[in-house]
């Protein structure tokens, strides 16, 4: 395990401040359950009206210890809080976790007494959990500084999950879902307020157990996305799967979100790139989290999105067929050999193409599924499995079907799902050690999420080795005039439209004679980022009298509004097959993030749009354009020639770079409308917008 | 009942062709279920190597009988399926149910006897029930002509819920949903083949038992859709509620649907519709009927959409925001006076604004919940309840936290769900009545499903009493040209271009003169639809030899095309702040269906479109609108004014009209571009095709 929370996630010896002998009070439980779970290490009470408590040595208080501990549990409340995290402090104690709530999530007050109490620790180098936190648990070493009441619902086993949460509930929540499902779980921590010790940092030191095979988290926020971004890429190195839930996913659940925790609400597209772009795929809450849990564990990595589906029942074919189309699977069309070989062994009326109905004539012939499965188990072209039973029972030899699936499990190595709603039915399959579903939707979505959850762990990163040294004007701040603006993006390799910024009537002439008829002519001030909107830019323009006209008007108009006049452009017309749009900005939280989309005038307004992280590939935007409404334009419709997508892919892949490059000095870049022609026509930026950051 | 399908329903003596012995036959079951379940009439077994079966009389044959039965069910295979048919029907049986498959889902052959059959019945009066299904259950009467091995696995009880399914698998399915929820069920049907008796009669009938209070139905077809739209209409009247599986919906779906029982695929955007306009609630499979059935009958019909939740977890009310925003739910606002009331009854910490965390205080006051939702009871804000308990087990009072909430529900006669994970929190609520889920996300969504289900039970129903009488020319076929395809529209009132129809380039002057700069000059011909793709249309056109000019040069190139020459147009240029496309066409299953949606060039490749059937009101046309992924644009974006919605619905609606009012003659309308204004400023029509029916 990583050293850097060790002594919290495996102490040698846990102090309890506020140690009750009553195992149902916070302050008793830890005891109690470490008793229980077999921790190894010393633990030290802490009540100075006691002598012993459960049993062990009761001291008056940290600083009266034997030795200093490496962690402590503070479950005392209020005012006592604060002075047990002092005292754990100048003791010189590692790890404190401090169960109380009433502090940063109550507003100013207890934001000033939680800030003084990360001060405290920090100054002696100690790491602080919580507060507002149920606490952790390792059910590897027993080493239990929490008391939830879920480890009394639900035996502990020790397993192969890692569970953390900011919230105490979910973290309990989806322990008892996996204990419930009889999965083992090592890990249960919950960060609380993250005063100090944050959800990310903690998943980092769970991703360095070997022992834990899946990784389960539960945000509100995410404080510091690189080091969830670190543990993201040693999982994917180590083949470790994360699962997590973002909450706060909608605006009313943002808004419930910073009242619950104070957590500042990450704008949720970004959120869903940030989990994309690092191979964390993203659920809705626990019970996703926890369906999904053994098929991870029984190491399920599909090569495909392609599904065989399987049943005795036309209607749930059907329904099955249904299911992988809404989950972005597609059915696998299976070899002439293998459909041949499926036909010789059902009756005259069943369906031996994919679905495959074997029909209520499971009922009669027992041996149907175990004659049909190596049929199909070894074509090339499926990459997934789904048996589906909606009917058993009396008359049906389950436990065959079961012991065929199994046997078919084996024979494939490839992921076989089952969805029985039946107990009866569904339980010899269990005893099977067979992926098993209450239904065909949530069977085909856990096919589909650790199909598509395998690509984006597998997917080839990109390394941007080459950073183009950005240079913005010094001392300027704010918006750049679209000259600047399209400059700045012209050295850095982006096709921009030929222009002239002109200073006089006649310099706005001899430019329409360089750029030819139709013209296009607009204000060029770093004052009027939205020139449009203020009647100053003219398309068609057919004669150089008409640019020289325009020159004066558009010069004037700017006088009036009192801007500064950096001059008129002239500049040549483009026409695309397609208008798009590229941005990139800061954020606050994740840094640079580029956006490519439909463009035009609606691009607010309709959001058909994909957010992508740097850095990426040409291929990671042409895999993102596919998302966007519009994508059946791409091809090409109507007799149009397909667009040209690789020439709108390295312009957004250089929009990256460049704000990546930047180093902050760009706080967004828009450019809008891009030009993209048909195939090999390119693409060509006419109008952009760079903003510097402030100061 | 309905008197339709009472000898089926409601038999006073079944004949069962093939009777067994060995209740685990086909032949033996329904005997024994009818024995078994209290069946009143007389029931005659018909095999002739047997003196008794089962411990009553058998017969050699039906004609054997001493009277005639009102119900045979055919338990025979093969060739003697078809004799016993022929058998029964000569004897004057009323219904018979045919139960083997091999029929018309197999083929051209199998397809013929079954039309012999259907022939059979009818030519006696005989309604037919299969072929291909698992047959009828009663479970009011015992008369139970059907063999599921389902009513052996769950035990049948009688209750408000009729199942009519095509699939004999999916009957029993829902059936055994139900009875595992403790719901009690009446009808269980299935219509296999529906060579005769389809499950829209089937669903007819039902509806017309007093005692049933949800209707299910899954279909793979809507065979005919006059009936099932009788049933809806009838089940609205006396407040019953529809829960349709149409399975088939993807392309893979259908396909597999069709291999299944040879159903002819429906367009599912069509399908939607159709179950929207008549207050049917489409669901994905049986197991979503299953789970909203306690609600509907509890007989939560809400008044609206606006949801409380309260937890006693922070996350869980972050996630049901989450998910009430997701199923389009929104979060009540609390009246200060309900928050103030809410606030004095919850520790510091906690939040009493709507969602409402009552916090893990609830552990050390299980009184809480008791006195938290009086205060909210009363909220007229407020339409559905949602509590949550994602944690509870030991130190909690849940039978008091259930007892509390049973309390609540009998004061606010609102619908309130809860969502308890754990078995033992389940269970109390369970006893008490509540409706309870395992999640949050599924009671959301029958919490949304019930609200927007009721909504469209109650939607007053639009009648056109006056229809258009619609005249086509006579002895035409195939498409209209602009001309006479716009003036159809322009007689019944819909707003289209000015335009003239010029037969020589003098008239296209005179015709300019009239219209004006910018005019748009464009062939017409009945055989030439789409003109701009031949170079066909002229933008734009200044002067009035430019009008004159083009005559010529479209004029020689649509007699270079060998094409009718109907005269070219001169028609005013008008714009649009948005463009709409209106479009109607004959389903050859559900009759006029009525498009409308985001126009232009790429209507056909984005699809951004609703589809209404008509009758409907230009309210309902301004709903459908705000369907589109566009409709952030028609309140107006960027300073522009709303959207002239009104006269585009006002479009719509006359289309509808004139689709109907036409009673045949028209195949399809497409109105395309419709040029919508802003507020007032009204929208206009400036090309269109109509195409008449084939003969």
């Amino acid at each position: 395990m990583s050293d850097l929370l060790t002594s919290a996630l495996n102490p040698r010896s846990v102090a309890i401040v506020g140690a009750s002998e009553n195992i149902h009070k916070i302050g008793g439980r830890p005891i109690h359950y470490m008793q229980r779970h077999g921790y190894q290490g010393t633990i030290y009470p802490i009540n100075p009206a006691r002598e012993e408590v459960q049993g062990y040595k009761s001291y008056a208080g940290v600083s009266a210890l034997p030795e200093v501990p490496d962690l402590a549990l503070i479950a005392v409340g209020g005012d006592k809080t604060v002075a047990a995290v002092e005292e754990c402090a100048a003791r010189g104690v590692k790890s404190a976790v401090v169960i109380a709530s009433g502090f940063g999530e109550t507003g100013p007050a207890g934001r000033e007494l939680q800030d003084h109490m990360v001060a405290t620790a920090r100054a002696s180098g100690m790491r602080l959990y919580g507060p507002n936190t149920q606490g952790l648990a390792n059910f590897g070493t027993g080493a239990i500084a929490g008391f939830s009441t879920m480890f009394i619902e639900v035996p502990p086993m020790d397993g192969p999950v890692g569970i953390v949460s900011q919230s105490g509930g979910m973290s309990a929540m989806a322990y008892g879902l996996l204990r419930g499902r009889g999965l083992g779980v090592r890990h249960v921590h919950a960060t609380g307020n993250e005063a100090d010790v944050t959800a990310s940092e903690m998943a980092w030191a769970v991703a360095h157990d070997p022992d834990v095979k899946l990784l389960l988290l539960y945000l509100e926020n995410i404080a510091n996305p690189e080091m969830l971004a670190a543990t993201a890429a040693y999982a994917r190195e180590r083949d470790l799967p994360i699962v997590a839930v973002k909450a706060g996913r909608s605006a009313s659940g943002q808004k419930a979100a910073s009242s619950h925790t104070g957590a500042l609400a990450n704008e949720d597209r970004t959120v869903d790139a940030f989990f994309k772009h690092h191979g964390i795929w993203r659920v809705r809450d626990p019970h996703e989290q926890a369906r999904a849990a053994h098929a991870y564990l029984k190491g399920w990595r599909p090569e495909g999105r392609r599904l065989v589906v399987i049943s005795n029942s036309g209607a749930s074919c059907v329904m099955g067929a249904d299911a992988a189309e809404d989950m972005g699977l597609s059915l696998a069309e299976l070899s002439p050999v293998t459909q041949a070989d499926v036909a010789s062994k059902l009756p005259g009326f069943a369906t031996a193409s994919n679905p495959i109905d074997v029909t209520a004539a499971l009922l009669s012939n027992s041996g149907l599924f175990g004659d049909v499965l190596p049929a199909v188990a070894q074509d090339p072209a499926a990459d997934l499995f789904f048996l589906n039973i909606p009917v058993a029972g009396a008359g049906y030899d389950v436990d065959r079907f079961a012991r065929d699936a199994a046997a078919f499990e084996a024979a494939t190595a490839k992921p076989v799902a089952v969805a029985a709603w039946q107990e009866t039915v569904a339980e010899p399959f269990r005893q099977h050690g067979i992926a098993t579903f209450p239904n065909e939707g949530e069977a085909i979505a856990v096919l589909a999420q650790v199909a598509k959850h395998t690509e984006l762990m597998r997917r080839s990163r990109v390394q941007w080795d080459a950073l183009p040294h950005v240079q913005v004007p010094a001392g300027t701040q704010g918006f750049l005039n679209e000259v600047d603006s399209l400059g700045l993006l012209a050295r850095h390799g982006v096709p921009t439209v030929p222009m002239h910024l002109c200073r006089s009537a006649d310099e706005a002439r001899t430019a329409f004679d360089a750029i030819g008829a139709p013209a296009v002519v607009k204000a060029c001030s770093a004052e009027v980022p939205h020139k449009s909107e203020h009647g100053l830019v003219a398309l068609n323009v057919q004669t150089r009298e008409q640019a020289a006209e325009l020159f004066e008007q558009f010069w004037t108009k700017m006088d009036d509004m009192g801007v500064q006049r950096d001059g008129v452009i002239v500049a040549a017309t483009r026409k695309a097959q397609h208008e798009f749009m590229v941005g990139a900005r800061m954020d606050p939280i994740f840094g640079p993030v580029v956006v490519v989309g439909d463009g035009g005038k609606y691009v607010e307004a309709l959001k058909d749009c994909a957010v992508l992280l740097p850095p990426f590939s040409e291929a990671d935007v042409q895999a993102a354009l596919r998302t966007l409404r519009i994508a059946p334009l791409l091809d090409g419709v109507r007799g149009e020639p397909p667009l040209d997508v690789q020439a709108l892919s390295r312009i957004t892949v250089a929009v990256g770079q460049v704000i990546v490059g930047a180093s902050g000095a760009i706080a967004s870049l828009d450019l809008n409308p891009v030009m993209v022609g048909g195939t090999s026509q390119g693409a060509v930026v006419v109008d952009a917008l760079v903003e510097l950051s402030k100061g």
